[in-house]
């Protein structure tokens, strides 16, 4: 199958599956700071969905033993779609399973990147549909925007940190059929790559882990398109003591407008204030950064991002040469 | 060929040509106070493009003895959904030619919406690269934004007045795969479709022209993508005379920021100030309004759009009827 | 006294009283969607303050049988001040009286416009101190942003509709010290009065009640000092059926960014979405708009204010002849 | 004198004199991307001024060996003002002299602080009138908004570098009547003031300047009023190679929204983008911040302000031992 043909095969990410050892407190990061409603608890878990999210849930809180990520979910824009990626990655050998087993959505498809995180892929969805008390006079929008915090609209993207980034690049590209708008180069070494399958600068990115650690995630973003809400999210998250890791910002990569912080359970969390650029041109060249002139990839403005930004991320697993980088970088 | 099939074959909506009796004037208001660049004068005609669109131009600007649409052009997918696109148009004995006559694009297919818009599609452009005075840091910027004026980023959508939409609709999604995302019915009557083939919520809209009038435009649109910008390009309209029909405000439709202003050679022209609703899930359902509750989908804030809104638009041709209507309002 | 002796005796409008036929309702409006406290209950009464306001309440709202303005409430810069405008006011036989019945504030000079409507002056004040749970880590914020609806920072301005706004102003200037920042005429009638007694724009203003009522309020204002959460308001308003009377939207006379709303109990409130104009110049002319030629004042974008925004005020007492003048418009 | 007595007497910061060893460079930097005024040149100088200055200029460049603060300028209340600050200044032994000699000014008054930045106040002044093509539909709005970058509207504060700032604050107080609305304490060391004569939370500050300098200046600030603009102008900034120290952010102290940048020249400008809080309560306490725990005070956001912030400034005159310092500063 041709780069050409897989285009199309994938719609959006839909849902991502956070693991938090303090649950009731990622819990009220979610709900009572950005807004997200509750659609459903169950065992373990708690789903959630923003205001502009279409489906039951794009976020699923799970208690573990610590932070990371439990998986990330695309949907495909067909079913016919999702049973040529199953042969796309049977082709090539990738281990995959089927399951029916999460509210809200039908056959999925379960898999891993070549570092270890956990992608689903489904056509099937059940739909969002409003109480009546939450429906909105916005059509377009499946239930109204919130009273509470600063509430972001819609999951946005997600950004992997990998051991080796090019095998998680190529997956994504040969079984999912995304492009790589952007990427970032150190010498030889793929340091960076933002991918999509539709307009958005990327859904779904990979950074190089210095620490050598394999599948852990870098953070999950969600989206407000305001730059006046990332500063008042900035504001609220001092006052109520989240760590802010940087921004107010914007990346000259993907021109997104950033703010990082840290949810209580310890997951890196991206809250996104503007769309950053848009890809209408079907066949544009992938943009290459150069890591050593990379000042305005990172920030537009005067953000200095810190040590923490390339080394910090949860879950995955760490080699015993990366428990000791991490200590050595403890140290310091 | 299935409505599924055809979803992927239109990128986006490249270039417009407006007509204009004052040319001079109406390029002074894309240039100095939209800040677009001029890549090319040939004739009657000169070609500019905002600082993030793709190809050599995004707007044409002729002289003609009035305003109204020279034509709209979209790009294709590929070279081969190109030749799709004029299968599918044949077969429905759609008039139809092929030409290769525009600064920067190759290979164009001609034909009219059933209304007598024209409408200009292509797979083959012309990228455009930035001589290094324009070159932008932003690696996705193919130049540098203009310290002139408040700058459009790029073309965003534009909106076709038609005597019945419910044809010109109709042939955007058999023949170029369109898909409508919401739409307006005034008992059953259809009023307005908003139409796209990608995330954003329209690239082509079409309005019924209650004057009886065919083929006329209703607006081009471009983008800035901050409210700020549309507050900022207001004040600047004020200040130079430009008229402002309505807003700066945000449609219930689309989500879109809008503002309304009418160029010096009488095309009404919008300024995107957000990109509204991105339509992420694949098979969402078309979102019908009613017409006669339609407050909050003209405008969420206290906007109240002008009987102009429904009634002004240039070029096309007019019915004798339509003539004696339009009297009768200017006599109102 | 000269008129440059009286420029610094008010420091700023401090609190105002509204009366509502339906607290409640106007409770949930201040609290739920403007996000201010409640910081005492008493009797018919309950005291609200916004996140920056600096004592223990900005807003009294009233229990009574139709809307309209209690009071105003202005502190003056000193003690001695206080004294000398009681001075002020005797030496030209205006009634005044003394009390100290309000909570939170200390020794008061009441009396009334020339058109009846409530005005207190004041020095003693209780200065808000917040419990830990509210505290700010900005030292110059009383307490911390609240995390509900789209929360206003401070009490701004007032608006104050007269039959003869020319006594109103006189008594602002020569009694309190204000000086007239803009005004605008119809003819040889003053129609309208923004006048401060420091940076701000106005603080207080007075505009000409077309059907010749006396004593009423037009509108009470709230700061947010960002155009977006002016466009956030006007959402939630929608959403939360609170009517638009126009706006968002910048006027051209103060520069100030407006946004009318009647609140449930009817009276008007404006959120004000930047702090305007400020007058640094100490000395500056008085700039007199023509009311024939006044576009821009009231509108630097599209918005057309409407019939209502001349007629409509709450409280006060209408003459035989403004109550069949009422008729006679809501017949139209 | 009492304090109460002198805290109306001077109404605001009017202008400053900044010296530049690359005058061109430096005009260029504030008319063709901050979008000033020229109104007059003049042997080593030009003038210049933002479209809402209310006076003849708010800036002036001089050509000099290395840049620095030539002087600030205030406006008092009145003429008899102007004469009490002599009379407080002559009751402290303070040197002070009279002057005429500026472009659109008239009887002057100067001085310097006890750290050596030049002082000067006055009365008298000339009010900008624009020729009809820079006239603004906007009365309060002395010139029109420029085409040009990304214009700022006033000049706003300055901040002084002292190497004691405890007798420049008391100067500031006793001589001209400010208020020090905030500061901050590293133990017993006074080592930032924030001062006013009227709401805006500051028009004059002072840091210690901790390489021992004596009467550098630290920055001079211009005001957008919009956090958009900060954002834009850093884009500006960073496209034109205009060094970018910090920002934007928002301080806590203050809540002024900063962006930070050095002008050609290389004195350091700051971009403001709101107005920061408004200190309308006229006997509030001073805020005071420890040094020690000044996170939030420095940013609200995640911005860090970097070393060279606390070190960096222009003009004034080093002792050995500073220059020194320095010298291991830059060698670190």
């Amino acid at each position: 199958m041709s780069h050409q043909d897989n285009r199309f095969e994938i719609a959006h990410l839909a849902r991502a599956e956070l693991l938090t050892p303090v649950p009731e407190k990622t819990e009220w990061f979610f709900t009572e700071l950005l807004g997200m409603y509750v659609t459903k608890r169950e065992g373990q878990s708690v789903y959630l969905r923003s205001y502009e999210d279409p489906y039951q849930w794009s976020l699923k809180i799970t208690e573990a033993p610590s932070a990371g990520l439990g998986h990330l979910g695309v949907r495909t824009t067909s079913a016919a779609a999702l049973d040529r990626r199953a042969d796309a990655l049977k082709a090539d050998s990738v281990n995959l399973s089927w399951g029916e087993n999460e509210f809200g959505y039908g056959k999925t498809l379960h898999f891993q990147t070549p570092d270890g995180h956990g992608v689903s892929a489904f056509w099937e969805v059940e739909k969002y549909v409003a109480p009546p008390a939450l429906q909105s006079k916005i059509l377009t929008r499946p239930s109204r925007k919130p009273l509470k915090g600063v509430p972001v609209k819609r999951l946005d993207h997600i950004n992997l940190m990998a051991s080796d980034i090019t095998p998680v690049r190529r997956s994504f590209e040969r079984h999912l059929g995304y492009r790589t708008t952007e990427s970032v180069l150190n010498g030889n070494v793929e340091v960076g790559a933002w991918m999509t399958t539709n307009l958005l600068g990327h859904e779904i990115a990979t950074m190089r882990d210095s620490t050598g650690a394999r599948g852990r995630l870098h953070h999950l973003a969600f989206f407000y398109g305001s730059l006046q809400h990332n500063t008042d999210a900035a504001e609220m998250f001092r006052e109520y003591d989240i760590e802010i890791e940087v921004g107010p910002d914007i990346h000259g990569i993907t021109q997104g407008a950033f703010l990082y912080v840290m949810e209580p359970g310890g997951n890196r969390i991206e809250l996104f204030g503007n769309t950053g650029i848009l890809h209408l041109d079907p066949d544009a060249d992938t943009k290459v950064w150069d890591f050593n002139d990379f000042d305005v990839g990172l920030a537009i403005g005067g953000a200095k991002l810190p040590p923490t930004y390339f080394t910090y991320g949860t879950g995955g697993t760490l080699s015993a040469e990366a428990q000791a980088d991490l200590s050595r970088l403890a140290s310091v």
